[in-house]
């Protein structure tokens, strides 16, 4: 009998590749680029710049992709640290076009200090690029790469605001529906739930019956109070109930969703297949939400679009709208996009347009569509 | 209702505190060093040399202490960087003997690249450095200050050792028995199971009936490899089976202990109190083996222990013996001490000793009692 002929890290240096397109360079950057205005939410504390972590990665034959990830502002500079160090020695050399045993490879070198984690961060960002790759050498924009007919996504705008006084919070919220959002967030978890409780209620006010509506706690409550809350604010007909609790805590979930009629939704803080194979399994989960910037990349995030089919779940995503936009397009059991209050779009060539009936619409560019304007990032570009 | 009156991670910034010893100071080193041999797991390759990450840390009233973490070689300078970028700033300032608190808000703080992987490693190296201040100030060693009152540990010898020819385990496996150790374990993993139990075999024949022995595969086997290969050496009466399967494979784990009478171990890949809590709930462990260079350091290490005892579990260590001897002596359901591979504890003023019943001494050393040989380590700095 064969032990781990698959997954053995050492396996793969025995095979021949005739390889016609490998990995000739990989390089990163890390830039911290300040917010317009400070951002809070309850467990994340105050935002006050993003951090993005770009990587280019050339081949052998003249292609180059970009692929990068994102943070709230901490650990950045240990993702390009992995990169720099451990992963972009590992990968030259490779076949650019083996995503996937690429993925697994990165994944098993890293394991002893990964099974998600940070690491996860560093493999989604070399990821997307040869995925970027992929697509150049295809001659196609992504959602057409991966089975999409049309570029468009049902989306919403999630607002950072749980710091904005309740004029504030409205104010922010008119502006998504000026621009013609037909589905909005709103951050929970104030240190009094009542308060929550009135924010929900005057920002339904607002919106009025037809305009969809999520509420996100970053994991702030136990599971009681999740449930408190929950029934305080059911009558305001909320799409999702996000992050209740900390998300480690899968049969936490469960009991909150067997307490409320609002479905639950979570991902973002999940980074292994194995995570999102515990809450789908446990959770009693309305919606997932995995982030290619930290499930692996495009290929994690596949994967884990795979899982939801396969549990009849709608799949959501959290962030880096302007590649997740192309990812959701193309999948037959999208949610929602997430239209991030992280506005990373701002800073490539394609900043993110809606439809006239409020949906987002994927780039018909070549690649993931994700080309950074390097002279408006260049000021935050760090040491 | 109040909500996360505990957890918030602002809320700490808000409490006044009459401080007489706060963290003035944090820096940190990293070392490559190599192995005087090549040393191979199934599942992490050929470790060439072991990775130190080294974290001092300066009170204002004239306390230093040192603590640390490790890889196998991959990691360490993204673990470095979390130091200097993302924590450092963060404690300064914090009242150093507040640990406790410490420990959450780190883990807050870093929480959306967290939940254990790599910024457990780095929240270690801090807990440590900051346990050995507090030992230092109460002029104890670590063994006797958490309550220990025999330096005295239970230990075996833990060979990496699955490159080495039947030759070379058995003459590597004698090598355990001449220093006096009492129980040894090897690698298992091998690509065709047939050969693992010839080994197994063979060292039960070197090491006789009375000496403790134990294999670890690394998480190489599926779930049904495991079971067979634990049938095929249950007569070889071994005290446990480390780590047969992939380690978030929880009830993976529960299958293969329905299904053996040899029990089994994990703990080195698990980086959370949750991750710990679903190994404890579903697996049917029979023994925990946490690591205090990447469960959050002492802090982690012990509240682990808690759990171990809580669920009538004896308590393990894997890795860096240098350290856990001292926390193993002081745990009343303590199992066994893993002399770990990595020979830390020769860059140290002292490597372990073993009493003439092969039991391992902790140190009676001020602090943690891991004082750094800077002179043996200087060659080994990496920029």
């Amino acid at each position: 009998m064969k032990y781990h002929a698959v997954n053995n890290p050492n396996s793969f240096g025995h095979i021949e590749l005739s390889s016609e397109s490998y990995i000739e360079d990989v390089s990163v950057r890390h830039y911290a680029v300040p917010l317009a205005e400070v951002l809070s939410d309850a467990k994340h504390g105050d935002h006050t710049h993003f951090e993005l972590i770009v990587c280019d990665i050339q081949t052998s034959d003249g292609f180059k992709g970009t692929g990068y990830s994102y943070t709230g502002g901490r650990g950045g500079h240990a993702i390009k640290c992995l990169i720099d160090y451990d992963l972009a020695g590992f990968i030259k050399g490779r076949e650019c076009s083996d995503i996937q045993a690429l993925w697994h490879d990165m994944n098993w070198h890293m394991h002893y200090v990964g099974r998600g984690g940070l690491v996860s961060f560093a493999i989604s960002a070399i990821d997307i690029a040869l995925w970027d790759i992929r697509c150049k050498r295809a001659e196609q924009p992504l959602y057409k790469y991966i089975g999409g007919e049309s570029p468009m996504a049902r989306c919403y705008a999630g607002g950072i605001d749980l710091n904005f006084d309740q004029d504030r919070l409205l104010q922010n919220v008119q502006g998504y529906l000026d621009r013609g959002f037909g589905a909005v967030k709103i951050k929970v978890g104030k240190e009094d739930y009542l308060e929550d409780v009135a924010r929900v209620t005057a920002v339904r006010e607002l919106i009025g019956a037809n305009t969809q509506f999520m509420v996100d706690a970053n994991y702030s409550m136990d599971v009681d109070q999740a449930i408190d809350f929950s029934k305080a604010v059911e009558a305001n007909n909320l799409v999702w109930f996000e992050e209740p609790t900390v998300p480690d805590d899968y049969l936490g979930y469960a009991r909150i969703a067997e307490n409320t009629r609002i479905p639950l939704a979570m991902g973002e803080n999940l980074h292994t297949p194995f995570e999102f194979g515990y809450a789908i399994a446990q959770s009693k989960l309305g919606f997932l939400q995995p982030d290619a910037s930290n499930i692996g990349g495009i290929t994690g995030w596949l994967h884990i679009a795979d899982l939801a089919k396969q549990a009849n779940l709608p799949i959501c995503s959290h962030g880096m709208h302007e590649l997740h936009v192309s990812l959701m397009a193309a999948q037959p059991h999208a949610g929602y996009l997430e239209v991030h209050s992280f506005p990373i779009d701002q800073y490539t060539s394609a900043p993110l347009k809606l439809s006239a009936c409020g949906q987002a619409i994927a780039p018909e560019l070549i690649g993931t569509g994700v080309d950074f304007d390097l002279e408006a990032l260049r000021p935050h570009l760090t040491q």
